[in-house]
């Protein structure tokens, strides 16, 4: 464990050495926040999404985020198209599968980009993460984020671990993060988060962003995740008096002022190893 | 009066029990600030335009919001089918006709949508509302919500809920809401609204999540624009020595402060029958 | 120089005063930044990028802005076609490249733009605008605006400035506004507006905003870039210890309060003439 916390702190520091370049296909409602987000934990956001350009962009990336919030048609073959370009260059492929089980279409889409792409991380909440494994839960929105199944979720980050041969996040009253060997929980972060749209989005991109500078996908995804939910926590601080607009502009503030010292004393990380 | 300022606190306490899911199919301008608003007064957005799954998405939610801001014609479609799917499950609809008058396109549309679909509220300026009459006015962006012709809009709002049998909310200095005979009048707001891009966007998303727990949508259309109307006074008081960016950010802490308490309080609704 | 220095205050007066409409054909990471923007310095902002409307869109405005940022096939005809009709009309078309030099979609496009439309001012960072030159410079992403070759620049932007007979802003750590014989450096900003996203973007849809109220296109890209400038100084003053949300915040505020008293008072503007 602190050995796992060790090695966040160097990515903290590391990013900010790097400013790696994260390509993003993302959605419409929360991009410039992701933006934003990627910009203040100190790498470069690029957005770009048409197939006639997202080979290129991800070749000149050090990672890869695939956000599938609003779907379209459109998109979606260019989500492909990176995402093969990303694993023929071994760039990271981050995948959060917004939504899924909420239709068809992002079901189909889900598994046609876990077929065609080789996926490093998968980042979503329970709900989510879970219809992969073909357990029944319901997707009501994507604001859900607030369950606390603990140990459905270990069970859950293992089966899709094991089998997409990847890093799970779920995301949740507790994260628990896995490769199928190491399961970390991470305790960070508060009720508010699920107010702001974007939150899930954002810590995505975060994770994108950390796997830019490092080949270790596990400790990029809880150095992401832990980065979000201490970040809430500091806005949760600053700002819930005021209302959750303010709550919201303090979530980037945090994440521009995040370094290792402040990781190091506000995360809340514990590690179990099967 | 009295009876609807009382129905319009209960639906403020409401929402936040509830937390209906509200479907948008809006622009890509003021999404974000829309799902916040959402999010703010208690329900949940979900933010889909795909006409390959807005059936479904349409069909899990307590109400549909269809904003033509940045209309395309993939969209379009997706709004209509949306619209379509909502009728039979007798669903309600929200229209903002954003920008009706400024182009060929959105006339069409608007005309289009209202031919196909039943819509339950429409909410817009008096430029955009009375191009629905026929009578002249013109339309000069989308930010022009500034209008003090309150004898017009009450004939106006009359004409158009009487023709489509709908709820229809004219935002302006002084706000109309009518279901044809019932006319409600909304004092609040201020000028520094005008100057925040997606007011017109957010109270339309309002209302739509008020219709999410109310079958009573002319109640639901005071409610949302009221309570719009309520977060820019208290906005403007902490943050118009600021400017218009902390204004902006403002609106969303107000939004989601708001209570039954505090809109009995500051409410000015005045209601005439005919 | 005071004379330039003189027509610049003058505009900052009367946009306010004659609040013209902008076009802007742009990117949907920033499009929500950009039309505050336009809004918090006096303009008013119309965001419609489909083909079956532009051309109707930009006939009524007084400024069309063609942003690049997230470019693709549809949006491309909608950018070409409306700038035509802005031509046609003598209604002044700004074009910023973003990310020009990243992909070869980028490349031909603003080709294909240059080809078949009279642009009146373009404006990017060093590394968009030396491309247009077959100048060799690395874009990375779209936020690298720091660069620091001003007598690099001086040239870039005479040379594109006599081959397209248009006005040239390249924003850096100084900036350099060029039409051909008249060379402006603006030495406002600092380095935390490389920490948002979208000044760029924004710097653009505010040259287009003055560009609407005058016909000396070299003096509306010295005032929109100085008062971006400004704005970010005055915002650094007041967030700086926040964060970067509250940074990007107080942007918006500063330029919805800048007026003529507070832009003479800070403008650091340098004029040559060859």
């Amino acid at each position: 464990m602190n050995h796992l916390i060790n090695d966040c702190t160097n990515l903290i520091y590391e990013i900010r050495e790097k400013n790696p370049l994260i390509h993003n296909i993302t959605n419409y409602v929360t991009v410039n926040d992701c933006a934003n987000a990627v910009l203040a934990i100190g790498a470069s956001p690029i957005m770009a999404d048409d197939n006639a350009e997202v080979e290129e962009i991800v070749s000149m990336s050090s990672a890869l985020v695939i956000n599938m919030g609003t779907l379209n048609q459109r998109t979606i073959a260019s989500m492909i198209m990176a995402g093969k370009k990303a694993n023929e260059l071994n760039i990271p492929v981050v995948l959060d599968p917004v939504g899924v089980g909420a239709s068809t279409l992002r079901n189909k889409t889900v598994q046609e980009i876990l077929s065609q792409v080789k996926i490093d991380v998968i980042r979503g909440n329970l709900s989510e993460i879970s219809f992969l494994t073909g357990f029944k839960a319901s997707t009501r929105g994507v604001d859900t984020a607030m369950v606390d199944e603990k140990n459905d979720a270990v069970g859950i980050a293992k089966l899709i671990s094991n089998r997409y041969s990847c890093v799970v996040g779920i995301t949740g009253k507790v994260d628990i993060i896995s490769d199928g060997i190491r399961f970390a929980k991470v305790a960070n972060g508060n009720k508010l988060l699920s107010k702001v749209t974007g939150i899930g989005c954002m810590t995505s991109a975060l994770v994108g962003s950390f796997c830019g500078v490092t080949k270790d996908y596990y400790t990029a995804t809880v150095s992401g995740i832990a980065t979000m939910g201490i970040s809430g926590e500091i806005a949760f601080e600053k700002a819930e008096a005021m209302g959750t607009g303010s709550f919201h502009v303090s979530i980037i503030d945090a994440l521009s002022n995040m370094n290792s010292t402040l990781f190091l004393e506000r995360c809340k990380i514990d590690e179990t190893k099967y």
